[in-house]
């Protein structure tokens, strides 16, 4: 179903990182659901983590090991979310990174936990650090493709990108992998996203830079408006390539930023693209805002209404419930007869009324396509932001409705 | 579909209110899609209004004609919204009164106009005209259930209620219908509702009466979180009933307010009863918290959560996706160990973790009924609120992706 995904792309490898994805019987027999990606000694990290409050077990040990050491290792399982499993929940994350650790040699603090898959039901611990070894055994520098599978829950298929630059006369690379097509919503790092790079590179400014690639992709997704409990982002710079130091003021770091940029973006679209039950991928762009902010709460108001996006799903240019989302959206102030809104190329609505040379048959070809661009100007300031979204289809309701089943 | 619903229950006449619904051609053929409801000379009304900024038509020229003159009739059309669709849908707006007041011997002014259906479409205007003169004739004070059926859209069942209450020793009636069954959003008079009362009161009384009973129950009742363009609900009364006028510190209001309370009661409960594709009637009591707009925020993330509303559809007892909504509600202070979940009697989190002696079976047991009440303890504070939704069925998505055709 993934609206224009056509496989994963080409996954150059990073020096300094291995990875493996092996079946520890977690979720379905024979399906790879421990992933397993290791980083050089000296490798440095940032990451972004769930504003759920009610963050996941995981979260809570990633964000504690994190401040406590370098990682050397990141062990995700898919299956189960370990999410609202208290106490209990905690142990069981600790005590899959101290297994990992002592496998690999490492500190526990080195290990930083990831899970996905169903809240409130502890993970089956002792198949998990069963299958540990066979992980380390069959870690792997070309393993991105395999972990980009080990990772997927309801992902019908696998997400990955890549990039290279020169840097200081050397090739860098960033690529990463993600999971994620149902309970995103933007602003939060909504899914798993594990990239690497082999950049030169502090933590200060690794951070910078993925907060920047985060805010322009993972942060304008939304699927169903719902926030994961798990949601995390982290970027790994092994430090491999060997140029000198990227600093602050160097162009350097444009062009590192410009390739982490797009594989967030390619990745954060491709979870859109496989969303549950996506027919199509729709592009919201609002100009004319008083604010950013502005510009995003009506984005967000249009990307979230279910009647908008049964709309989409049913291909049916009924660009009033455009308008009357439009006309919900939390901000301050808003003119009827400013607003305008665009179908791919076909104005529909100007001056907050039906355009006069509008007809049915241009908006029925705008939402025939599987990709569709929604422009809705303000016609109050300068402001603009851009989301992208998926419909809402039979297949969405199938897919949640059994999830468990 | 409609949850717990039996048909219209009998609806007392109110002395001096006058309802009719005919054919006017609008939308199907030989569907009653114009209603008119006229009301005695001297009657007093209330009226709130849609917050939705692009309200339609209708709701600009109702607002006008409400501030100029006491109404004298109600002007509803089924099929068209008339929103979307700039000044010549006012100008339709106000044909349609002023043809209406002609034919009653009334001004302009003094007639109402109520519309509902597809936006951005001009209303067929010559059909509603000539059926005005048969509408006009048919109205009866024994109208009530003729006018129920005449405002429905997408709605599967009509929806009235009725109430009789003793003041200064004369039967006063309150009876009410409305319409809506999607595009359903909580705070802002969110459908199309009509109530009469032949209660003796003066305006500031009646509108300060409207104002509480909608606040307890159209304006805590979501389907899908759309706001409709055209919402309206009227409260008309006819002073016909003859007991002394209420006065504000009488015991009186309290009779009169007590029986528009649960007539709104019961017809906002009928609108989620009736949603789209409902299978599920939900209420959600979200307890403890710091302030009523905490626990509202709680309340709505909860009713607005596809993920949530899948879960209901599936009869699945899925609570790790309502704990993630709470975890999510836009509200400034949570704390997980405090939060607890009930569904139906059974409690399901406890400390923000599962409750040890929570079973699945008590979950399905729970899940599996048409009425399931899921009360939320916050442990903030003393605040509490109550919101009614549904679920998200398959045939939500099959209602609106084949609304148009």
């Amino acid at each position: 179903m993934a609206v224009g995904l056509v496989g994963l792309p080409a996954l150059h490898p990073v020096s300094g990182v291995r990875l493996s994805a092996v079946a520890a019987g977690l979720r379905k027999a024979g399906r790879r659901d421990l992933t397993l990606i290791e980083c050089a000694s000296g490798s440095v990290a940032a990451a972004v983590f769930t504003r759920n409050r009610f963050c996941a077990a995981p979260v809570i040990v990633a964000r504690e090991h994190l401040s406590q050491a370098r990682p050397r290792a990141l062990l995700i399982n898919s299956g189960y979310a370990n999410a609202g499993t208290g106490a209990a929940g905690l142990d069981d994350a600790r005590a899959s990174c101290a297994a990992a650790a002592e496998a690999l040699g490492a500190r526990a603090q080195e290990v930083l936990p990831f899970s996905t898959g169903v809240i409130g039901e502890r993970i089956p611990l002792a198949r998990l650090l069963a299958a540990i070894p066979a992980g380390i055994a069959a870690l792997t520098e070309a393993g991105w493709a395999d972990a980009a599978h080990g990772i997927m829950t309801t992902d019908t298929v696998a997400k990955g990108s890549s990039r290279q630059v020169v840097i200081g006369g050397r090739t860098v690379t960033v690529t990463g992998i993600a999971k994620g097509a149902g309970m995103i919503r933007p602003d939060m790092a909504t899914m798993l996203a594990f990239i690497g790079t082999d950049a030169v590179v502090d933590v200060p400014l690794l951070e910078r830079c993925l907060e920047t690639a985060v805010a322009g992709s993972f942060n304008r997704i939304t699927v169903d408006g719902d926030t994961s409990t798990n949601d995390a982002c982290v970027l790994i710079a092994t430090g491999r390539a060997g140029h000198a130091a990227i600093r602050a003021a160097d162009g350097d770091l444009a062009s590192l930023q410009q390739a982490v940029n797009e594989v967030c973006a390619e990745l954060a679209q491709a979870i859109v693209r496989d969303a549950e039950g996506a027919t199509k991928f729709i592009t919201l762009e609002v100009s004319g805002g008083a604010s950013e902010s502005d510009c995003l709460a009506v984005a967000y108001t249009i990307a979230h209404s279910p009647l908008v996006k049964t709309a989409f799903f049913a291909s049916d240019p009924n660009w009033g419930r455009i308008l009357a989302a439009i006309g919900r959206a939390p901000i301050a102030t808003l003119n009827l007869e400013d607003v305008s809104i665009h179908l791919n190329g076909a104005c529909v609505v100007r001056a907050g009324a039906r355009a006069p040379e509008y007809t049915e048959a241009q908006g029925q070809a705008a939402m025939r396509q599987a990709e569709i661009t929604v422009r809705v100007g303000l016609g109050k300031g300068r402001a603009q932001a851009r989301v992208w979204t998926s419909d809402l289809s039979h297949d969405y309701v199938r897919i949640n409705a059994e999830y468990r089943s």
